[in-house]
């Protein structure tokens, strides 16, 4: 086949992969219910010059790429579509620089999210976007998806931190957009349209990033039991009403303690059916008391506040474990709606409606303080009843969440599970929009076609 | 005329004005040399729905429009040009909804930066970007120029506060873009887009925006005298390097504190030739005390800190003034070129070299801590050689701010007087995608033609 020939000959020897096998593996994203398609082929490119001439290639043939990081989505934005080639950019995995005295990084794409947070640590310096897959996603993914995490309550989310990107686009040119300096506005924000794009607009093929100072104190943890999702939403409430601002508030439901209970044995179960967990890292001995108090005062049935850093990461790590946990009991469909944050308790309230009207159990974890929830629907390997059924739970709270003045998805994406949500959400002529832009920087529709629009 | 009959018959009595005099006044911005054309008339809508129709109108007859709010940009952006229509929104200047729990505000784009902030503290909140002309220029602007100002060194910019808008398109729709909640990812970042677009893309009817905490301490303020800029550029490498995080650092030199002293009779030339003003808002002595000890090791020839709001709100006052005092000595050409911070004292430099070998005065006012500078080069009004010497300094300083990483533009917009400087900047590929999405969204090109691009 001419087109396979091509990209074999633009490449060096062995990273034009054919097995079927290797190509299956980096197939699909972690999105179990997200539809795949087959691919061609897989290229594992070793620098942006190679991506260039792959991207320029597949526009020459008309083959659809799909680029893809470490594949830890949650939404099937990196499923491959059937012909497509897989542009996997894992390999791209160097950070090209650290500016200590600009408080920048530089990186590759592939370079894993904690990577880049230890290299930065070496300087005194913290880039503070956390996805919970922080140990396995790549800056280049967490960049398409414009990715969130724990501490973006308090610090902001992947776009917050993007100065600069190195792009090919679906022309197969090799551009800069964006900045290094602190400010600037020469021209439209294309850095900031291509962050959180999936795919759609252009390869991301290297990133600049803004770095923080690591923080002075350590951080105190403050943990509240609650008997009901609905308490502990309204002491998430209380918080965002009293203005404070932590560094981290997180929610974990009893199913999803017991989940990690019974693959980790922690004993997290007894401590109440449902656990916030909050940060404050300013030094503030007020601050976390002021956060305890709205636990407390929204009816907390044991809280607790402390310095240990030991105790407060087993904490975090059960809080990160849920997700992996609940998956070994079977396909979980994960939702990412986002409501203001006074509204969580509603939110909440609906999302257990939910589970009971549509017969289905849905565990939840959330970045309470963004108002950022995390129902996930778990449903036995097999049952096809049950299945459905979730899959009307699921449009069901998306269409609540935009009901009540939210979105669709807070930082997973769009991908492919989100298509629907997202059309309700914004509306015929947003969407309208949307295609114009794509039509503009695609025109051939190579790009990541059939996700997001 | 059939459009003039058309637009009149569209808008409320007295909303299109013909007067010539009217017109004019609301035909150009305060960029002295930006060049402008001849309004066909001026409209000032009261309401998003006037706003969709006039442009609407002005798309079935391809009549250009010229978005504007206070006309206080220093680029040329809002200047008319020939048969347009200006579309004054000043006169939209509500602030719709404080909502104090979710910490956000929505304002009509005629509402004045200042007046926002006044409403905000009202609720124990604060709207940060403070450009030099917030008592005058409007959120509306602020947004279509992603404008920043004196904090933003800590706080950041406009767009890192838009979180929603609503906008009129090219095609007469009335859409909303962005979010409420904290975090959202449904689709691009057109709200992103929108800000700092210069009224090209579409024209901003409405604006959500995030809020802070107002801060809980009152700032203390560092003030260092400089026997040079570069010393004083040297002060704030230092601190930059040092890892501080001021909430401002401001330099003013000697022809500017000249300047002010002329006209206000403050005294200030008496200080020292440059002065830096550092602000730190932490409540932290020991980081007031840090950045003093920058000032001092870099050779400061006098420096104190004090916590007296109304001395430190005087020399705040006095840098807000060094424009308007050096506008009454003849028309100014105003430089906004942001390089990285360690680079300060490198481009002060230059700046003195080209001020020498063009045979020019120029005056420099810079939100130093940002690397964002403000050359300002003053002519006599009516020496033709002067005015083509200034010109030369100002490409040159633009091509050197290029040269050293940096941007030809921090926070004013490229504008008319900056689109030389930005194709350098940019370069051919990045242009070609910033005229696909001008196409895409504006296939008629009515909006804000020949601006930025």
């Amino acid at each position: 086949m001419q087109f396979l020939e091509a990209l074999d000959a633009a490449l060096p020897e062995g990273r034009l992969v054919l097995d079927p096998g290797v190509v299956a593996a980096y197939s699909r994203d972690q999105a179990a219910w997200a539809p795949q398609g087959k691919a061609l082929a897989l290229v594992r490119p070793e620098d942006a010059e190679q991506v260039r001439r792959v991207v320029a290639l597949c526009a020459e043939h008309r083959v659809p790429v799909v680029p893809r990081g470490a594949g830890t989505g949650l939404s099937g934005g990196a499923n491959a579509v059937d012909g497509c080639v897989l542009l996997a950019l894992d390999g791209m995995d160097r950070v090209l620089e650290i500016d200590a005295d600009e408080q920048l990084a530089v990186v590759q794409p592939g370079v894993v999210n904690d990577h880049l947070r230890a290299a930065a640590a070496g300087h005194g310096l913290w880039y503070p976007p956390d996805p919970a897959s922080s140990p396995w996603s790549t800056i280049g993914g967490n960049a398409a998806t414009n990715a969130g995490g724990v501490c973006c309550v308090k610090y902001g989310v992947t776009r917050d931190y993007v100065l600069g990107l190195q792009v090919v686009t679906a022309a197969g040119d090799l551009v800069r957009v964006g900045r290094r300096t602190r400010k600037g506005v020469a021209g439209y924000d294309l850095a900031g349209l291509f962050v959180g794009s999936e795919g759609t607009l252009g390869v991301i093929t290297e990133i600049t990033v803004r770095l923080l100072r690591l923080p002075d104190s350590p951080p105190k943890t403050i943990v509240g039991a609650f008997g009901s999702l609905v308490d502990a939403g309204r002491a998430v409430a209380a918080a965002a009403a009293s203005g404070l601002t932590p560094s981290a508030l997180e929610l974990v439901d009893r199913y999803c303690l017991q989940a990690v209970d019974d693959w980790k044995n922690m004993g997290l179960a007894d401590l109440g059916d449902v656990l916030l967990l909050g940060r404050v890292d300013t030094g503030d001995e007020q601050e976390a008391g002021a956060l305890q108090a709205c636990f407390d005062e929204a009816g907390a049935v044991f809280s607790t506040r402390s310095t240990d850093a030991e105790e407060a990461e087993a904490l975090f790590a059960a809080r990160r474990l849920a997700y992996p946990a609940l998956e070994r009991l079977g396909p979980v469909l994960t939702e990412d709606v986002c409501v203001p944050r006074g509204l969580v308790p509603e939110m909440l309230s609906r999302i257990e409606g939910h589970a009971r009207t549509h017969g289905v159990h849905i565990a939840n974890i959330a970045h309470a303080g963004d108002g950022n929830l995390h129902p996930l629907i778990v449903v036995p390997a097999g049952d096809d009843g049950a299945r459905a059924r979730a899959q009307s739970a699921f449009e069901a709270i998306l269409d609540d969440a935009i009901a009540l003045g939210g979105t669709v998805t807070g930082e997973h994406g769009v991908g492919l599970l989100k298509k629907r949500g997202m059309h309700a959400e914004l509306g015929e002529g947003v969407l309208a929009l949307h295609r114009a832009i794509k039509s503009a920087l695609d025109p051939a529709g190579i790009l990541n076609p059939g996700k997001i629009l």
